[in-house]
C-alpha cells in the first residue's frame, strides 16, 4: 500500500464515523438503480454468484455515507424494489423489517477504507476457490483483461481475524479485516470462501468479477499445460498499462445488450 | 459414529419393522408432492440426475412407515402423479401394477437406520465418481457451503456386501450395507456407481447434492493447482459451525424460481 | 475374438457378398426411420457429433443386405426425406444424385462382419480423443453404466492399413480393417480421428456413444484426482452383469422427451 | 516460409501501397456483409469471442486495396450496418466519425503480406491462452478436422516488437511485426492475449477459429491423461491430406442453420 492510498484510507476512515442514521428523503437516480439490478442479473448470468453473493454501489445521494444493496435476496431475483439504502456501518435505513444480507460489513468496511471504490461484489465464484486454498498457488494476470489482478491478490484468512467461525464476514470487525487485507487491490480472494472485487463503477467491479473467474480457469489450464514448468504472465508495467481503454464499455453494452434480449 | 447415533438406529430399526403393508386412504399433502416433484426438476436440471437417479421423502402422513417417490421414471419426466407410496420394506402400496426404481432399497434400509433422515437422494453425478474410484482421494469441504461433508464422506464398496454385483443396491440386505455404511453422516460415495445423500428436508437434500458435485468439481481443480502439495480445508469446527443457515431456504427460492420461469 | 463370433463374423461376411443393387421397392418402416432420424437429433444435442459423424442402422426391409443413413449432411439437420438406403458394398440405393458421406465403409464393413450389430455410429466426441493418441491411456469402464466398455476397447491405427492419408476411412479396404479392429467389441476408437460404436439396436448404440463419452470425461478426472496413483474401475464380471437391464429404454425415453420438448 | 510464398508476400506489399483513401462508390455484395455479420454471430455463439475479437474480409469491390470489418462493437452485435470500408492500411473510408477497433492494424498488415488471405480472425478464444503462455508446450494437430496446426503455431511476444505496452496491436509496426510471425501459417497465438487466424473465405477462417479451440481444449486433456508421456498427433503428411475436401462447407452449412433457428 502506497502512503498516498495510506493516507487516503484514513480520511475516508475519519469521515465515514459521521454517517447518520435517518431515513433517506429522496430515492437514489433510476440509471444507478437500474444498473445495479442489471449488474445482480449479469453476475447471475455468468456464474459469478448462484443463489449467494452480493454486488453494492455507494449511494449517488450521499456517496460518503451511504450505500445501496439488496435485502437477503439470491442475486437473480433482485428488482429494483429490493434495494436498500445502508450506512458505513452496514445498518439499514429502508427496508428495516425484511432480512438483510448477513455479511453486508464487507461492503461497509470497505467503503470507510477506500474511499477511491465506488462498487463493491462478494462472491464465491468457483473457479477462484483452489486459488484461496491450494497453498502456493497465486492469481496472476495471464492477459490483458486481467491487468487489474497484476498488483497482487491478497488472500484472506478469516482464522487470523476471528478464529474458528462459520467463514461468514458477519460482523464489523471481521469486515474490517477484510478490507484492511484487501488493502489498495482490486480483488481479495477469501479462504475456504470466495472473494470481493472492488472498482470505480459498477461497470468496473462486475467487469473484474467476471474476468477474474475467467483468468482463474484459464490459469489452472496453462499450469497444468505446463506441468509444473514455466508460465508467462503480464508484466507490471503491462497489466497497468492494459489496465484503462475501452474494455469495460464494451463488455457492459454486450452483456446489458445480452440481459435485455433474455427478458 | 456417536452413542446417541447408534441408539437411535436401533430404535428406528425397531419400529421400521411394524410397517402394516394396507393401502394409504387418504393422499399426502400437496405441498409435500410438489415439493418432491420440484426437486426432482432441479436434481435433473443442475445435472446431479440424468436419466437416472431418484429422491425419496417420508410420507407425512405416517412418517414412521412410509415413503414417497417416484415410479420407474426419468427424475426430470416426473409429475404428481407419478409418485408412489412405499413402505419401509420398500414394497409399493400403491401403483403396484407398474415398474419400481430397482434401487428403492437404498431409502428404505436409510429410512429404518437414521430417523433423523427424511429425505434421501441417490445420483450418479459424474464429479462424484472419482471421489470414489481414486485410491486415497478423500472428499472434504472446501468451502462454508458444504460443511455437511466435514464429518467425513464414506465409500460403500458393494463386493463387501455382495461380491460380484451388477453394481445396483436391488436388495433389502444390499441397501442395509449401505446404510451401515453411510453411518451419521450426510453422503456416501459408492465406488463404480455414484453417491446418496441424507437430510432433515427435501430442501436440505437437494442442497446437499447440488453442493457435494459443486465442492467435487472444486476439489478436484484444487489439488491440480497445488499439483498435489497442500490443500486447505474446512476445520471440523468450521464445517460444524456453517452448516446451519439460511443456506438451504435461500437456494431452494432461487432453484423453485428457475424451475418455474423455464416451465 | 472368441471362436463363435469368428464363424458368425465369416457367414456374414459370405452371406453379404450376395447383396443386389437394385433400388428398393417399398419404404422402411416409418419407427425406424423415425427413430433414425430421432437418433442423430440426440447424437447432435448431446455432442457426441457436431456437424460431422453419422449414425446407420440395417435396413429392415432386408436387413442382412441393406442399411440406412442420411445422405452428406450435419446430423442436427437430418430429416426422414434425407435417409438414404445402400446396400453392404456402401452404394447407395436410392438418393443417387447426392453427395454420400465418404467414410460409409465403416458402416457397410461393420454390418459385413458382424451379424449381430443392427446399428452404427461414427463420431469424434471430443473426450474419446485423448484415449485413441495418448499412449499407455485405455479407455475403461468407471461406471456400471458403461459395463460395455469392459471387455477392452481396441484402437484403430490407420497407418497400418493405409499408411499416410486424410485420416478418413474413405475405402472398403480401410473400412474392413477398421472392423477387423473392432473385432467383437461394443467401441473402437481411432487414432487422430474420433470413435465408433456398434449395438443391437439404435437406441443401445446411442446409448454406448453418449455414456462413452461420458465415461471418457470422469475417468480423465479419476486419473488426474489420482495423481497418477491407482483408479478401481469395473471388474471384468461386473461389467457384464451390469449391461443388461432397463437403462437403455429409460434413457431412450428422455432423450425422445427432451428433443420433443425442445422442438 | 517457402521461396513462393515469399515473393508473393513482397509483390502483395508492394502494391498495397498503392491503396487510395477515396470513399467507395457502391455497395460490397449483399451475400458478403451477410456471411460477414453471419460470421460474427458464429464467432460469438461458440465462444471464440465475447464482447471483443473481430473478423474482416477482404472487401470484393477492390480485395487488393480494402478490406470489410465491424466498426468498434462486440461481435454478438454486429448488424450489415456496423460493416466499415477500410484500405490497407487500415484508415475508416466509410463510418469515419464513429469509434474503430483499435486494432485493426491486425487486419491490414496480414492482407498486405499475405495475398493469399482472404479473411482475418483476431481472438482471445481462452482454451488458446495457455498455449501461448505455457513454456513449452505447442499446439499441433490431434484430429484431422485440425490438419492446418501442423506446418506450425508461431507465438508472437510483442515485447520483441513494441517492448513493455498494453499488449494491444494499435499500431501498423506492430501488426507488420504480427503478419511476419505468422508468416505463411494459418494460426499465430499472441502471448498474454489470444490468437489470430487466416484463410482463403469468411467460412475458412472461421472453421480454423473453432477448430483450433477445440483442438485446444483436446490436446490439453491429452497431456494430462498422459502425465507428461507421449501423445501422437498428426503427421506432417496427414495434415496436409486432411486439409482439403467439403468440411468448411459442411460446417458452414450446420452453423448458419443454428444461428438463424436460434434468431
Amino acid at each position: 500500500m502506497t502512503v498516498a492510498a495510506k493516507n487516503s484510507v484514513k480520511t475516508a476512515a475519519k469521515t465515514s464515523v459521521k454517517t447518520s442514521a435517518k431515513t433517506p428523503s429522496s430515492k437514489p437516480s433510476k440509471t444507478l438503480l437500474d444498473d445495479l439490478v442489471l449488474a445482480n442479473k449479469i453476475l447471475f448470468h455468468f456464474n459469478v454468484v448462484d443463489a449467494f453473493g452480493h454486488i453494492s454501489v455507494r449511494d449517488d445521494r450521499d456517496p460518503q455515507n451511504r450505500y445501496l444493496m439488496s435485502r437477503h435476496l439470491p442475486p437473480g431475483m433482485v428488482t429494483p424494489k429490493d434495494i436498500v439504502t445502508f450506512d458505513m456501518d452496514s445498518n439499514p435505513l429502508t427496508h428495516t423489517d425484511v432480512p438483510q444480507m448477513s455479511e453486508r460489513y464487507i461492503h461497509g468496511e470497505i467503503y470507510k477504507m477506500r474511499p477511491d471504490v465506488i462498487s463493491v461484489v462478494h462472491c464465491h465464484a468457483r473457479p477462484l476457490i483452489p486459488f484461496g486454498t491450494a497453498k502456493g498457488a497465486k492469481l496472476r494476470p495471464l492477459t490483458h483483461m486481467c491487468g487489474f489482478l497484476g498488483c497482487g491478490v491478497p488472500i484472506y484468512e478469516i482464522r487470523d481475524a476471528g478464529g474458528q467461525t462459520d467463514m461468514l464476514v458477519r460482523t464489523a470487525p471481521l469486515g474490517k479485516a477484510l478490507a484492511e487485507t484487501l488493502s489498495d487491490k482490486a480483488v481479495v480472494l477469501m479462504r475456504g470462501h470466495g472473494a470481493t472485487m472492488v472498482g470505480k463503477s459498477i461497470q468496473e467491479t462486475v467487469f473484474r468479477a467476471v474476468y477474474s473467474m475467467d483468468n482463474a480457469v484459464v490459469q489452472m489450464q496453462a499450469h497444468a499445460l505446463s506441468a509444473g514448468g514455466e508460465v508467462e504472465f503480464l508484466s507490471l508495467e503491462e497489466s497497468e498499462k492494459s489496465m484503462g481503454g475501452r474494455n469495460v464499455p464494451r463488455s457492459w453494452s454486450l452483456w446489458k445488450h445480452q440481459m435485455t434480449a433474455g427478458s
